[in-house]
C-alpha cells in the first residue's frame, strides 16, 4: 500500500473546485461529489476532516455549501495530505535495537537512549517528503487546471453548478409554497 | 499504515552485522536473526530479497552465511528500501480527473493528457523522499551504531558469533565422525 491514497486525492480535486468557484461562491459536498461521479458520502467525510482542520467552512441555506477558509495560495498541499490521513510517519520505528540475545532481557539504557541511526534516516526523508509537499499550494494546482483544461469545458462546469443552485432555489420556493 | 514498516527496520538491521562482520566474513541469517531475538524465518526471507537485489550473496560450509557483494558505502538506504519493499511509489493516481458528470461516459482525450497536476505534486515529493534516503549508506549507519554502542558489547557481539560459528564446526564434526 501507498503512503497517501485515494483520500488524498479526492480532497484535492475537490478543494480544487472550491478554489476555481471565485470568492464568495460556496458549493456543496453534494453536488462536488456528483460534478466527479464520486460517492457524496466520501464526499461528504472528507469535507468533514477538512473542515476540522479549519481549511473549509459550510454557509447553511439555498446558495449553501462549503468554501476555503483562506486563500488557496495560503494552503499548501501538506496541509490537506495531514487533515485528510492525520500526521502520519513515513516510517514506524518498533525499536528493533533494545533487541538482543545478550542483554538476557535487562535492556540496557545505551541501547535505546537517543534516536536510532535508520530511524533518524528516515525522520530525514520523511522531513524532505513534507517540505516538498509543503511547496505546493492550492493556487497553483488550480492554475494548472486552467491551463489544461479547455475553457469551453471550464464555463460548461460553471454553468453546471449555478444551475444546480438554481434547481436547489427552485425546489426550496416549491416546498415553502 | 506507514509507506516502510518493519521490513525496511529489521533488513537494515541485519544488513548491519555483516557490515561489522569485517571483510570475508559471513554470518548466517539464524544467527543474525537470534541475536536480535526476531524470527529466524522471517529474517530468512530478508536475506532472499535482498539476495535477489544482489546486495548478499550465501556462501556455503560451516563457517559459511551472507555477505555484502559491495562496500556498505555502496549500499545506500534507498537501496535496502526497494530492495524489501519493491519500487512502491509514495502515492497512487486513480485518474480522477477523467471522471466528470458532463463528459457523460465519453472521456475526451484532453482530460486524461499529460500527467495530472495533482500527481506530479506527489512524484516529486516521492523523488525528495528517494534522495534523502539515497544519501545514507551502510557504512554511515554501521559508523553511527560503532559509535553509540559500547566498545565491551560489541566485543561480547563479535565473541558471541564465533562461538555460534565454533559450535556449529563442532556439531558438524560429530555429525561426520
Amino acid at each position: 500500500m501507498s503512503q497517501y491514497g485515494s483520500a488524498v486525492e479526492y480532497a484535492l480535486h475537490c478543494l480544487l473546485y472550491l478554489v476555481r468557484s471565485g470568492q464568495g461562491m460556496a458549493r456543496s459536498a453534494r453536488d462536488i461529489a456528483e460534478f466527479q461521479e464520486l460517492s457524496t458520502a466520501y464526499v461528504a467525510k472528507l469535507f468533514t476532516r477538512l473542515e476540522k482542520a479549519g481549511m473549509v467552512t459550510a454557509t447553511e441555506g439555498i446558495r449553501g455549501g462549503f468554501h476555503l477558509t483562506r486563500a488557496a495560495g495560503d494552503i499548501s498541499v501538506l496541509d490537506v495530505v495531514d487533515a485528510v490521513e492525520g500526521r502520519k510517519p513515513l516510517f514506524e520505528c518498533r525499536e528493533v535495537r533494545v533487541n538482543c540475545v545478550l542483554f538476557e532481557g535487562k535492556t540496557p539504557s545505551w541501547s535505546g537512549r537517543g534516536i536510532c541511526g535508520i530511524h533518524a534516516v528516515m525522520l530525514k526523508a520523511d522531513a524532505a517528503m513534507r517540505s516538498s509537499l509543503a511547496q505546493s499550494n492550492l493556487a497553483e494546482l488550480a492554475a494548472h487546471v486552467t491551463e489544461v483544461v479547455p475553457k469551453t469545458h471550464r464555463k460548461a462546469a460553471q454553468d453546471w453548478f449555478e444551475e444546480r443552485g438554481h434547481d436547489r432555489g427552485k425546489r426550496r420556493s416549491r416546498k415553502n409554497a
